[in-house]
């Protein structure tokens, strides 16, 4: 049997191998009594049961489904509130690469949907009831429960973006990113390259990686950039309309901007039309992630650094398959690449 | 312990009380014991095993959770594809009136996500696994075989919109609905009292009795209607504008439609605007749903026919949750009132 996830002591509980030591019996003849007794001969299960009584043995049904899948169901848990999920194209995409990855292995895609950070109580509950195989956890945030009642309960998980509960080690747990610095990076130099001197960045919030990391890529390329050029957002529409605004009070002279993801900013651009500012002629924009419905949607199309939503939701399930099928061997996480696609924004 | 779903003829499978029987003891020990024993003297608790073992018996979790919500958890299913889900708002405001009401009764919302027809095989093993307590379907087809999967499992639900399986008596299965013959009724009528003559339908699918409803609202007021001004959608943007040209080939002198939702409407707009048709001068236009994202963003803003999806995602759960708490008390249904919005389009 695979052992648990390594990244946490687990306390003391009855094993299945005391099971056995006390019923006399070999530990694969309890394991079938405790998965329903079939085939074991009746004065068998009858001690196997007993000494489950006595010992107070409680079937890890998660750690079972390491070996057996037998929900074929899969978690799908989203840190952010069903509006967003619905409002930000970023999701619709995840889900859609992790929905038909997960039907090519006929496995079902259970989507726990939460209205806020209270929920996760009750998220764990359902977790640890063992009514899925696995879980597939993204768009974490720094003080997240989530991955403790996750370890608590020893299920196996993929988490989509690298989690960042601080102090500890990422490469304990697999994920699947792509290369936020490095893409940041791209898009800064694009905008340097462009002769823009005064560079701005929208960020994301900064309870989660992906948001920091840009900032890293950022501040990596302009060390020396004035700090009011550095501006937070939520990686909504209205947070990019809105930071846009206050670096207009700010910084007037701003003449380029990297927001951190591309609904930031549609809103951005609608501000700064709003103002009479052109755009790329007075400030140059350029987005991050790639979403067709938004960045080719806006007026005038966005230049932005593209990520493979879809393939990274198809690529945190594989990862998953992998650690359910061959016992949960140690973890693997994926960065993957980023691009520059060049329209008309910048 | 109540009783199956009464719209159903069940198999015959070994019943609690012919374990008690057996085992000889009263029913309620057999439950204890089939429950996990607690409480329990060992002897009976052997007796019932074997009782168990003997009988074939396997315990109904779907038919428990009657009694015992003991999952706190709730599927909801949309048969549609996870690409539409995310793309109509409709779907969207469903799902937040239901996420809302779920929370204040502390039940976990498990969105089970199907790409296709093919995959109802997978959701029916899952319902079957008895991991959830009930189940909310919407967007249902005539031709789904999910009603009978949702039979067959005894598991607790209620219909989002009209059950329509051709022959089955609707009420039978309790369902949320809004009134869409009589909306539809009013569109029409209010289109007809601007003097509108040429007044058109573009419908929705026709294996989804919202749409027949639709029709037959607009058929009651004109019931002699030149048939080429019925034409067929699919509840979609692109839908509503492939409609709206074929109808303009059929009938160039059309003044007026009625569009059975208000994406399809906003699509049909786009076409009409395409072709240098002023609405509503030229052409008035009346969509149905009332969803604030289609119809205050389209220009002109759509007149349209509201139902309230929240409130009725909201009435789905409180109708579960007393079949739950209740002990599935006979179905009830609940059909919601509609309301003409006027804005610039009619």
């Amino acid at each position: 049997m695979p052992g648990p996830s390594p990244d946490a002591p687990l306390p003391a509980r009855p094993t299945l191998e005391a099971v056995a030591a006390r019923a006399g019996v070999s530990r694969a003849t309890a394991s079938r009594v405790v998965n329903g007794g079939a085939g074991v001969r009746q004065p068998l299960v009858d001690q196997v049961r007993k000494a489950v009584e006595e010992l107070g043995y409680v079937p890890n049904h998660a750690a079972r489904t390491l070996v057996t899948r037998r929900n074929g169901a899969v978690a799908v848990i989203i840190d952010e509130p069903e509006a967003r999920i619905f409002s930000d194209p970023f999701f619709s995409q995840h889900i859609r690469g992790i929905s038909r990855e997960l039907n090519a292995h006929d496995a079902q895609l259970v989507l726990l949907l939460v209205e806020g950070r209270g929920d996760f109580e009750r998220v764990s509950r359902y977790l640890g009831g063992g009514h899925v195989d696995g879980v597939l956890a993204f768009s974490l945030h720094t003080d997240d429960e989530l991955p403790a009642a996750i370890r608590r309960f020893r299920v196996p998980v993929v988490y989509g973006g690298r989690p960042g509960r601080p102090g500890a080690p990422t490469d304990a747990v697999p994920f699947v990113d792509c290369d936020n610095r490095g893409g940041a990076r791209e898009a800064v130099r694009h905008l340097a390259g462009l002769g823009r001197r005064n560079i701005a960045h929208i960020a994301g919030p900064r309870d989660q990686t992906s948001a920091l990391d840009r900032i890293d890529g950022y501040t990596d390329v302009l060390p020396d950039a004035d700090p009011a050029l550095l501006i937070d957002g939520d990686f909504t529409v209205e947070g990019g309309a809105r930071a846009m605004a206050e670096l207009l009070e700010r910084r007037p002279d701003v003449d380029a901007v990297f927001v951190a993801n591309d609904l930031m900013a549609s809103g951005a651009l609608r501000v700064l039309r709003e103002r009479g500012r052109r755009v790329p002629q007075d400030v140059a924009l350029v987005g991050f992630d790639d979403m067709e419905s938004v960045a080719e949607a806006t007026d005038p199309p966005l230049t932005t650094i593209r990520q493979d939503v879809v393939g990274m939701g198809r690529l945190m399930v594989r990862l998953l398959m992998e650690r359910l099928e061959d016992g949960g061997a140690g973890p693997e996480s994926v960065i993957t690449p980023t691009r520059l696609v060049r329209r008309a924004s910048a």
